[in-house]
């Protein structure tokens, strides 16, 4: 007999909210629109063999240097950290450049984030560039989902949470929501209109942060729905996608 | 000369994110709509000498004790926590009740927060009660505000959060805002069409946790803006109003 009970879904809104939420046996979203999770989610659809997310600017230096063929690539408040040789833009990776490499990449709160999380069922990366496809898989996995925003080192940020109510728009129907944040999160998305994204964010923090480099062009492709519909996951050190 | 730089104002959506703050020399407002600011705003407006708020449950006790005349009253998930005299309702301080009493008082998590602020310019008592009166005092203060939710076991409430917009959306030409949490609770609040707030708190999860111990008359109450005009703030270790 087929239990009629539907998964839970709930977001968090900050990796210093973690601990408050169950990720044991759900699938984990890893939310960092501005850049991480747009930037894996290209790089490995343009055919990177895999990201190697870590921590610390150190160890990417060093895990960099022990694989042949890999790139070093990170930022930190937004630039590329020193003595990396690639920062944080979905836009530095096209197939010609990181086709069968692998990339070991640091950011100030996505590979943070990734991290933290312990015990989950599954990590996916979510980034608007796979939102359809993240969407398709989140409710074929009929399982409990927490969607993760990476935030600006812990503070809420307008960019993920609005990923976050893009999702629950279209898989609400197949989950059980009680979540005060999960529904902030999908009016968020209502008042965005639910098209248009970038416009919507040019009023957020770090829209405004990252515009001082001169990234606009970069923030409306990692805006733009549906260019790389890829689910990356979680296995073992390594961000893969399956590929057929 | 006058400065023309305005002060800044930040939302704070949870205890468990207010390190990230800078409280010093900022006025906080305290926001718990369900129920302790609204408790705590209509006891005063009533007449209570003072209220007190305390950590812990025996605490509470002690004091009320020691106390000729005071009540004491307080909830844990909702309900009179054993061993107190009254709850956590504004319905329940009646002048004919209240008038020159102490009221000594410990909640799940308004009263929570109010502690764990530390070095601010000063503390105030922010409700629907009080909406207008408060928003006149904020911008006459002219001084950097920090709106601080007390959320529900520190995760994010869609009521606290719907009131820190309301504000945002009568003082925001005031005030420098760069914070995306200010911008998700202003678009919270406009989600919410800006009146008849229960409907739109109907669906969240605090309200339907006080629902279920037949609480909604109560939660109108406490969504029903400028029942109770004064601007409550903490002195010492008591929360007060100035009396004419």
């Amino acid at each position: 007999m087929i239990s009629m009970q539907k998964p839970n879904l709930e977001v968090c809104l900050s990796p210093a909210l973690l601990h408050l939420y169950n990720t044991k046996d759900a699938v984990v979203v890893i939310i960092d629109i501005f850049r991480a999770t747009s930037t894996i989610t290209a790089a490995l659809h343009n055919g990177a063999r895999c990201v190697i997310p870590v921590a610390t600017v150190e160890e990417c230096i060093s895990i960099g240097k022990s694989l042949p063929g890999s790139l070093t690539a990170g930022e930190r408040d937004g630039k590329v950290a020193d003595g990396l040789q690639h920062g944080n833009s979905p836009l530095e990776y096209p197939a010609s450049f990181i086709k069968d490499r692998a990339l070991v990449l640091t950011t100030t709160n996505g590979t943070r984030l990734l991290h933290m999380v312990q015990g989950a069922a599954e990590i996916v990366i979510g980034s608007f560039l796979n939102l359809s496809v993240l969407c398709d898989y989140l409710i074929a996995q009929n399982k409990n989902v927490l969607l993760g925003c990476a935030s600006w080192k812990d503070k809420y940020n307008l960019e993920d949470t609005l990923f976050a109510g893009a999702v629950i728009n279209r898989i609400q129907h197949s989950f059980e929501i009680n979540c005060d944040a999960a529904r902030g999160a999908r009016h968020l998305y209502n008042s965005s209109g639910g098209s248009n994204f970038i416009e919507f964010l040019k009023d957020g923090s770090h829209y405004r942060r990252l515009s001082a480099f001169g990234l606009q062009h970069d923030m409306e492709y990692c805006a733009t729905p549906d260019l790389h519909p890829v689910v990356p996951y979680l296995n073992g050190t390594e961000i893969v996608i399956d590929t057929f």
